[in-house]
């Protein structure tokens, strides 16, 4: 498929004639949908005896993704993966999402084109139909906002406030990739950085960038992986839906903000604490070497490095049944006990026998760094 | 209730503060929500027998909304009327709406404030639940998007591609008052405009502007209802559920994009031509006057101007009884027959006995003022 001239803009094409762009880049919609995009709202069947669940999450140009750092292809994934993410959070199966862009003028409609491709392919693969959306101009940065629609049985849905004392915390996959591989992706490019449209194209200028040790992300450094985790998170959805179908937790959360900031929440949600083991943690080797490299604590930055998008559960030891269910559904994707759901409220890192203080996750408005 | 310090920002507070603060400000939610507010998505019971019906609409701060010409508040009212007035043209009743917002650090929470508020106060009168939703910060202007979720029988569902030969088209209540309020307000601004923050305090510096001999929108001059009609449209909630219930229409669309655009919409969907009566065209007084005050042929400009969010429907004569239980459980709200669906494909306006082509409406990324 030969590509657009890149000079080609939204505001050369006109809003309808993106939106009719973006129309055709959708496969048709699926049975139990009434009406698709095209009408002023869209019509869906709910699933039979089911609940519906919704949320939406918006992704700023300039906050959650950088041209520099990655592609507009890149953004259109994530802005889909981490509502799909929620969605699993509550044990929920995805069906439906909506797509709102504010677009600014200047933006080429081929990194249109690659955002909603890339959207669309995450979604087929969840079997989750886009029906409806929004495009609008905007004089600043690109915006992506994506509602996703599913359904949950009625006795099926995870909350983040059902933990109970003596409950075990998982995790699962694996912590601190996708920190450290945003974290490397700001190292490489503090020397003068790719320009936008070709992004997945590293540069040669790692040997000439000021900063002091750290080790760059070009392919063989061992990173690839965590830039991939960052640019690309894969929403853990089979995980989420089967752990609602099996019964197998009570309280559930997605790792959005990172695992600090996660069981905080469960914990205040569910009147408890939570006291979680550092040995245990299961942090991405690489994302490890790398933060110790930079001259980080690998268990704080695991603990605080946000969108790993895997998801903390709790479960009591007597649903390890059921959770052995869940590991035959969900075929290699480790889940790991990392901690235990305490009567005594607030949250500790048991680490060399002592209780630390656990920080909690990144906050918008007040960066850190 | 005291005014908080206007100095203080959403950067002063945080995102989790900003959060709570909204939180605050949402009454309880009603039954029929299993989790609202402050999980990681938000789970409802749908309504039995029925389908689901969603759309999503943003708001840009300086395409959509502007802090010379109106309020924050208005623009959390108007976020949600325009999905309101999407669902309602669906035939829906609304059920729930997310609040997505983008807020640039600078943003005072007091404006945050108050655009909650307004939304919820709107929501209250349409018996719609918030239930979630998102918050970032943007280095951008302010975005404000909304999901609004509702619910219509099977055979209720009003879509715009259902219009037949024969049909009469008609309009609920007035055209053109939001355009020419906004016009007029933009005329008031050409002198100083109010700072942001004070928005609703017309200025008097009318007197000074240097733009010809356009009246203005100062109290009493007869255009404030206009003005009103543009900062907080009203959506035709009652009449859409009205129309689905008895049957009563079979195209339908909302007058987002002006009547015009609309037709033009329901025309090609439905494989179809419209002709328009000029004459017949609601066109509300004062915006009339003003159109030829300033120079426009009132028609003309009615048409094209956008976010009167009427309703525009699709009825063949057999219907008139349906149509008479309609007027009894909207009571008030004019519908207004305004010309025909045709075999002939394309839109035309007669005026005089004669045909005129008719132009479509606002179109996004290709500002034509």
């Amino acid at each position: 498929m030969p590509a657009p001239e890149p000079a080609i803009t939204v505001a050369d094409l006109g809003e309808r004639a993106v939106v009719a762009r973006i129309h055709a880049r959708v496969p048709p919609p699926p049975a139990g949908v009434t009406v698709g995009i095209g009408d002023d709202a869209a019509v869906v069947e709910p699933d039979r005896g089911a609940l519906t669940v919704v949320t939406t999450d918006t992704l700023v140009e300039g906050v959650h993704f950088d041209p520099i750092l990655g592609s507009t292809a890149d953004a259109g994934h994530k802005a889909l993966a981490v509502n799909l993410s929620d969605l699993a959070a509550m044990g929920a199966r995805p069906r439906y999402a909506l797509l709102a862009l504010s677009l600014p003028a200047s933006c080429p409609i081929a990194d249109v084109d690659a955002l909603v491709d890339a959207l669309v392919a995450l979604a087929a693969r969840h079997r989750t139909a886009l029906i409806g959306g929004d495009v609008t101009a905007s004089p600043g940065p690109l915006v992506v906002g994506v509602t996703a629609v599913g359904s949950v049985g009625r006795r099926r849905v995870l909350r983040r406030d059902a933990a109970r004392p003596g409950d075990i915390v998982y995790v699962s996959g694996a912590l601190g990739a996708a920190a450290a591989g945003l974290a490397a992706l700001r190292t490489r490019t503090e020397a003068p950085g790719p320009a936008r449209g070709d992004p997945g194209d590293p540069p040669e200028a790692a040997s000439g960038r000021s900063a002091g040790p750290a080790p760059d992300a070009r392919p063989g450094s061992g990173l690839e992986g965590c830039v991939e985790r960052h640019r690309r998170p894969e929403p853990r959805v089979s995980l989420g839906v089967a752990l609602g179908r099996n019964r197998a937790a009570r309280a559930c959360i997605d790792l959005s903000d990172g695992l600090g900031d996660a069981v905080h929440r469960i914990a205040a949600g569910s009147h408890a604490g939570v006291e979680l083991d550092a040995e245990a943690l299961p942090i991405d080797p690489a994302a490890s070497a790398w933060f110790a490299a930079t001259g980080l604590d690998p268990v704080l930055a695991a603990l605080d490095g946000g969108e790993d998008y895997e998801l903390a559960f709790t479960s009591p030891p007597r649903f390890r049944g059921r959770l052995r269910h869940v590991r035959q559904q969900i075929r290699g994707l480790a889940m790991t006990p990392v901690g235990v759901v305490t009567k005594d409220p607030g949250v500790r890192l048991r680490r060399g026998g002592k209780d630390e203080p656990l920080p909690r996750g990144y906050e918008h408005f007040s960066p850190r760094k």
